[in-house]
């Protein structure tokens, strides 16, 4: 790919788009800082403008001169990605959508909510939940991701394992293309058999098709009353078992997370939570159980409890109190945090057929074992999602550089052999690019590079991402 | 387009391949005759040949043949298709999937199951119910319908309000290129952030963008309970209202089926069925309510009744046994094939934001009566999914053929304008494809094209299909 710099009088044309003040230059030093990074590692990139366009009609300006003059553009929601899909590695433009973060409307008798890319993914639940709906994704990052980020790497979070993932819940998006025409995707509805699905093509496409400028969601009635436990294992395997069964009992979870010890006890100690532990229990289950009856739930929860009792469990703490949930749910989701402030790491995002899981679980240890590192695994055991942290401890850099990537290889090799594969919500962006043949043979790859073509001719938008 | 004729050399090459027990010609006419027609209205087709290969591999070597020498391809299931889809409306090949009918294994530990394309989608409904399982999708034509013809057209049924379409239930599936590569579309998983999503690119393509040989499905536990109850409203919008209202209390029901007067008393009648209804009584909704406990399901019940309370209904009929709820469901499923028995129709598949549904009624009839047509609506309220039997009556072929195709795009400008669009589960095939410009705009359907000529680029899998 050849791309040319941005001249002054691309910085001009830009400044004429969007309004001088909404373009920001590496000068700017302090306030650029945060477009140069996500949330993936340690790695930084510095784009040469970046762009805080108002609309789709801006956008598509700007979409329209960088095709001319072969500018690259990344676009960029909150930056809270784990595999650095919003860094701009080929340089040139970073869009950024914080300026698109109106709910545009919430229809009630429609159960559907338009909104623009830029809402955060809290604001929004929240938004709806006042309403008496239900917008179930729910990624950890929540209260900082933006909407249409989750949309673009097919965002999951807990609770998809009754409610799916964020692509369940779009119905329609209005898009802007790298030529900068602008069309909907779909249409407002729950059923849809005309012509292909460009919404689902473009939802979890990583912002290498399109720039998404407006998401119509559909929404569902929001079950007022839930019931969360968190059930210690002495067993990690049993803990994985333990959620197929729980399948099998006719039961359906909101939640069914699954944390290793080290991930509890980092986490703990990362905020200053006490969460009592045996000295042999070696994994937890934090399950949810939600729906409008409590009576209901309470006999799910019996059901649970028998699968449990089937299973080398300790004592099982119910949260009574709102807080007590509140806790159990930023213990959850504090992890990834927690083992970042404790060493340097990787992530990887792993998904295989739920009851795989516990030979995933072991198969990850082993290889481990082998390539001498430690890893702290959790995640979403309901759909067999697995998040491993790799910490990087004492491995020497050269091992961490350049053995490490080997051991990652034969983990993914171990997830598609189980009819899995190597990204469950995460996306590939930067950091998995080069396993992505693991996961793809050569026909999907073809399939795919043909459809950023024909996106995408001149491969200006997010280049350097998937493949 | 410009394709070949089959000459003897090709019959010869599909016979080595398929057996020559399975090549079909135009000699055998009767055992032809039910591959040169589906569901649709009165539409007659002959193939060259039909071909019934027993697998991907000679499904891989009929397309490698075919591609190189020009020979369109027409996939077909069990031909209950409304749209004309599986009509070899170019000649060449009818390929039936009819031999590829094995459910290959139903994975209750991961709440899974692969099939093969051919087969009946009751038949794999009940196979799951068997393990306590449930498969959801429910086309009306469950009982001939095979799932790969649900998937091609991205079928729907009365469960979708609560449960989905069939797109939502495939993970993964293997397809057939019309170049012969042979290529899974994604991973058996229930998230998956790897890459574009080629299975929801294939799911509802209707054939034109491979030939699907194996699903893998998701399954969920069977809800054990139901609870059916039929609603006569005194005025039809009414009942299109008292579904949004309904969904607004809090309540998904299973299945919420509107049906007008004229559709109950057709069908009834062709049924010899006894249904009790009052001189007033203008339309029905059929409401299921399913769960795992049936005190909850009351409880739900009354607040159906609540809601209902607001409106002018009569008796409302709660089925009492299980012969009562199964005449009811044939009842509503039987619509389509009363209406047939009755008069010569076509049926338009439109669908909006389901609050609009009164709005498309009355547009519906309002148009009607301006282009003298009769109509009988009923279908899926819950999805705002209205099926409109346009009924011949005593129209004069002349208006049948010239004049009501204005009135049936004035139907669908309307349901776009309701942020709807022109087919729900039925797909574009061949008899929606002068409409589609009314669904698409030009950017859509330039992306659409490329990605047919992408897959397909002798153009020879399904052509004249969709655009």
């Amino acid at each position: 790919m050849k791309f040319n710099p941005i001249t002054p009088e691309a910085v001009a044309a830009f400044a004429e788009i969007v309004g001088q003040e909404h373009v920001l230059l590496p000068a700017a030093a302090e306030a650029m800082l945060r477009y140069t990074h996500d949330e993936t590692e340690d790695l930084r990139y510095e784009p040469e403008v970046v762009l805080k366009p108002a609309n789709a009609a801006e956008i598509s300006r700007i979409m329209q001169y960088c095709n001319e003059n072969y500018i690259p553009v990344t676009p960029r929601g909150a930056g809270t990605g784990l595999s650095g899909g919003a860094l701009a590695v080929h340089k040139g433009v970073i869009l950024s959508t914080e300026r698109l973060n109106r709910i545009i409307s919430i229809d009630e008798r429609n159960l559907q909510a338009t909104v623009e890319p830029g809402v955060i993914t809290q604001v929004f639940q929240e938004a709806v939940i006042e309403r008496g709906l239900f917008y179930p994704p729910d990624p950890s990052s929540r209260g900082s991701c933006f909407l249409g980020g989750n949309l673009s790497e097919s965002s999951g979070g807990p609770r998809a394992v009754k409610y799916g993932v964020t692509k369940d819940y779009v119905l329609n998006m209005e898009v802007v293309l790298p030529t900068g025409e602008v069309t909907w995707t779909g249409a407002n509805v729950l059923k849809n058999a005309t012509g292909y699905n460009l919404t689902q093509l473009m939802v979890g496409s990583e912002g290498t098709l399109g720039i998404i400028t407006k998401i119509v969601f559909k929404l569902i009635p929001h079950p007022p009353q839930n019931l969360v436990m968190l059930v210690p294992f002495r067993k990690e395997e049993e803990a994985c078992e333990a959620v197929s069964q729980i399948f099998m009992a006719g039961i359906v979870p909101s939640a069914m997370e699954f944390m290793e010890r080290d991930a509890i006890e980092w986490t703990s100690r990362y905020l200053s939570l006490d969460v009592a532990m045996a000295a042999d229990e070696q994994a937890h289950l934090l399950i949810e159980l939600d729906g409008n009856d409590m009576d209901l739930l309470f006999k799910d929860a019996e059901r649970v409890y028998e699968v449990l009792e089937r299973f080398d469990v300790g004592e099982i703490l119910v949260a009574d109190t709102e807080k007590q949930k509140e806790d159990l749910w930023r213990l959850r989701r504090s992890v990834g945090h927690a083992v970042k402030s404790n060493s340097i790491y990787k992530e990887e995002d792993t998904v295989v057929p739920r009851a795989e899981l516990p030979v995933l679980l072991r198969g990850v240890k082993e290889i481990g074992a082998r390539y001498n590192f430690k890893s702290v695994c959790y995640g979403h055991a309901g759909d067999g999602n697995l998040h491993i942290n790799i910490v990087k401890g004492d491995m020497s850099d050269e091992d961490w550089n350049n053995r490490l990537p080997e051991g990652i290889k034969e983990i993914f090799r171990l997830c598609v052999e189980l009819g899995g594969t190597i990204s469950g919500e995460h996306g590939i962006g930067l950091v998995q690019r080069k396993y992505i043949d693991i996961a793809l043979n050569e026909v999907q790859l073809r399939l795919m590079r043909g459809i950023k073509e024909l996106f995408d001719p001149r491969g200006i938008l997010n280049p350097g991402k998937i493949f």
